[in-house]
């Protein structure tokens, strides 16, 4: 890093919640701007993250009996127009191959938008019996979608992810997975992203192209603005028919297979940006930050000799306690700059260093989400750390949580709901007749739109639908939304 | 698995290598055809073995100081023209996409064939002083090139790889991380694929487009072909030039950075079923097998009282040491069906557990690569089968350096060349002038192709040039190859 690029002002959160997102992300180096429009590059801060996220996730994913494989990029235009729902869907997001070298195509090929479609076409050649199922399949890889508005992480023209994508014997056993792997989402998201989220089943207006019921988890960006983390879809039997997905049951008889496909991507670090980041820049939970922690030695004096080896010692016990630490004995900055810039950069915490702590066998410790200082004694300090740590994501859980409560409000009347969107945002929960019309007028008019329909409705309820005042026994949650 | 698709013939090795190759992978589902011309689908067993690499290797690229990142999959066309010798390599097997949605883009872009010069982009916004540098990243991606011939996981429309792009101060220190790379991807396939390779200097008719000097690994078959395995590229200071990748040096000048590129793709499990595989089907090296033990119980009398639970308890023991275990336990199969089943499908080690061998606390474990059969002791077993994996592991590798050996020959007259190349193949090491005539005229007339110049030269050898009998002071290493 060259001296020009101190760590300049970041547009406070207050002031301008998109431009300290975007000023965030490219002054911690998280991604840049590619030259093609819409598209971004993962710097390897902001990879690492992925790196994280996918080793914790797929682990649950390989639990939960899942294996790993990997499909074509590419998907023949036919395939797509086999389900007209997930064409319309699909179609104008699509980026269209049409030459190979000089070549003219005879069909053009999508870059996969998501992969439904050569999986359905793979499983029908490889699903027989009643024997072959269930399958439980999952991808890591990269998706196209050629959006008209883009920012980092959120909505970008490629993306990364994975994508599950299941067949089943009957409907409940695909059922029973969309919601298992809707929960595996969500206590993943809890503990390791420390993200707290509301769970539930998406409108038919909102659900996936192709879907008979789409799930996702939800959560509230510190803005107030909801963003979806992650989706599970129950397919039923759409893509199974379209590509003729067969396989012989148990009494010898010809059935459709039944399917699911769910998916999380690259999104997630974006919601780790707007959940937890402050004024002073990021905060990263542990479990999923790049560096879980910094140390800094004071450099006075003769620190060299006296502090530096310490530090160094420091930096390798807790390596091989499994950490992943960073010394920063560059000596172009000096300690105040380093805080700032690894408070920026959003490490967890930090482990200051000086000759008087080196005489006193400590360092003195600095919690990123808080600012909270204590001296922690050198000796067994890799034990201490990890509970710190460990703290540290539970506190960044707690607060997110907090927040998540102190937003989310019950509201009868419609004129109630329209200055809370506008003054304060957060989830809405309201009674919702179920039309699609009082939806869609909801939406125009104020923008908001269902998140979930939550999975856990009240026994008995009953009230006047937000929007047409009829009747209704269905509570849904409405957001402005990413 | 249904019971159709039982263990059927595979075209021997002996009569139709080709055939076997095909048959194998399709047969043991490593990998099966996509219906668009040259793609394939990577099924779980197939993957599993790219988990392994990719684990094995990633560990060894960050041991070497680097980090990963990701950049976008497309590159604009006016990137690639450029830069002109690269564009010239690449411009023919470039998938070009030119719509997004319904509209027509500006420009066309490029689905990456590899990423020298979007990421030449990227680095000249990174770079601006020799503090910067050297900048260390790799990326795990996919690539696609529009080949006319393709053969499953060797040569393929899309396939999976990493790529280093590193940059440095000097000619120097590009140099040297060139070798270091060469030299860890020897180490790498060497150790964990158990593939003895040969490395040295691509000819400049070989080498890659755009580079100074290409280094590359390369391995016998047991055909006797060779298979280029791994390349480390020297790109001196092409790419800098033409996307403006310069810094300030020590004493303030301005100069354009030193490049390297290296890659290794799925094109290693190929490479692995060649080089290992035999009549009974795939051998693979307990390193990188998906599965390292199978397990299966021999289903006689009430078996399942009896053998069932000591295999289950064997299974777990054996999972909680860290390996890689699967207990076939499939009713509708005999033994006899799974010891073929798993033998094709290249498991390195199965125990076989009978009522007898419970009563004895026995069982028998059979070495997939040479089917030596032993009893263990069921007590204390995890110790002695990681000592038999690893056994086995060497055994492998001793067995294909053998064949290495045995299959490398030197020749001083063509005609001595001719007939080697036609009858037995292998590497076969000659003096070459170093005019690309010979080189030119030998691949015309033998098919045969230089495939590497070795570093270790001996000094002051003499001898003529196998093509042209001028006077030559290099050896190269010829062969027919994939």
């Amino acid at each position: 890093m060259s001296e020009e690029r101190f760590v300049t002002q970041i547009t406070p959160k207050s002031e301008d919640f998109s431009r300290w997102y975007i000023d965030l992300i490219r002054r911690a180096e998280l991604a840049d701007y590619a030259p093609m429009k819409g598209m971004m590059v993962i710097r390897p801060y902001g990879y690492a993250i992925w790196e994280n996220i996918q080793k914790l996730l797929d682990r649950r994913i390989k639990a939960t009996g899942h294996v790993n494989a990997y499909f074509p990029v590419f998907i023949p235009e036919s395939f797509l127009r086999k389900e007209m729902e997930h064409l319309k869907g699909f179609a104008p997001e699509v980026a269209w191959v049409t030459h190979g070298g000089d070549d003219e195509l005879e069909e053009r090929l999508a870059v996969r938008p998501t992969s439904e479609a050569i999986i359905g076409f793979m499983y029908s050649k490889w699903i027989k019996s009643w024997r072959d199922l269930p399958v439980l399949i999952n991808q890591w890889a990269n998706v196209v979608r050629w959006e008209k508005v883009t920012r980092p992480f959120l909505r970008t023209t490629e993306f990364l992810w994975q994508e599950g994508h299941t067949a089943h014997e009957t409907y409940e056993e695909a059922q029973e997975e969309t919601i298992r792997i809707l929960e595996m989402y969500r206590e993943f998201v809890e503990t390791e992203l420390a993200i707290p989220v509301i769970h539930g089943r998406k409108t038919d207006r909102e659900k996936f192209a192709g879907a008979l019921a789409t799930y996702a988890i939800e959560a509230l960006m510190s803005d107030g603005k909801a963003l979806q983390m992650g989706t599970s879809h129950n397919l039923g039997q759409h893509f199974a028919q379209v590509f003729n997905i067969r396989f012989e049951d148990r009494h010898q008889n010809l059935q459709y297979v039944w399917q699911t496909s769910w998916g999380v991507s690259t999104r997630l670090i974006g919601a780790l940006v707007m959940s937890h980041g402050d004024d002073s820049g990021l905060v990263f939970p542990p479990q999923v930050a790049p560096i879980q922690i910094i140390i800094v030695p004071i450099s006075v004096g003769n620190w060299k000799e006296t502090v530096l080896p310490v530090a160094k010692e420091l930096k390798d016990s807790l390596e091989r306690a499994g950490l992943r630490v960073f010394l920063d004995d560059r000596t172009e900055y000096t300690p105040g700059w380093k805080f700032s810039e690894w408070e920026m950069r959003g490490v967890p915490l930090r482990l200051e260093i000086g000759p008087r702590d080196v005489k006193n066998n400590q360092v003195i410790a600095v919690r990123r989400e808080n600012k909270d200082k204590i001296a922690l004694d050198l000796t067994g300090i890799e034990q201490k750390v990890k509970e710190l740590l460990a703290e540290i994501q539970k506190a960044i859980y707690e607060k997110a949580l907090a927040f998540q409560k102190e937003n989310t409000r019950e509201v009868s009347t419609y004129e109630e709901f329209k200055s809370l969107i506008e003054d304060k945002r957060g989830f809405i929960k309201a009674f919702w007749c179920g039309a699609e019309e009082c939806e869609a007028k909801i939406k125009e008019e104020t923008m908001a739109t269902i998140r979930v329909i939550p999975m856990d409705q009240e026994k008995g309820q009953k009230g006047r639908c937000l929007y047409c005042q009829k009747e209704a026994e269905t509570v849904a949650v409405f957001a402005r939304s990413y």
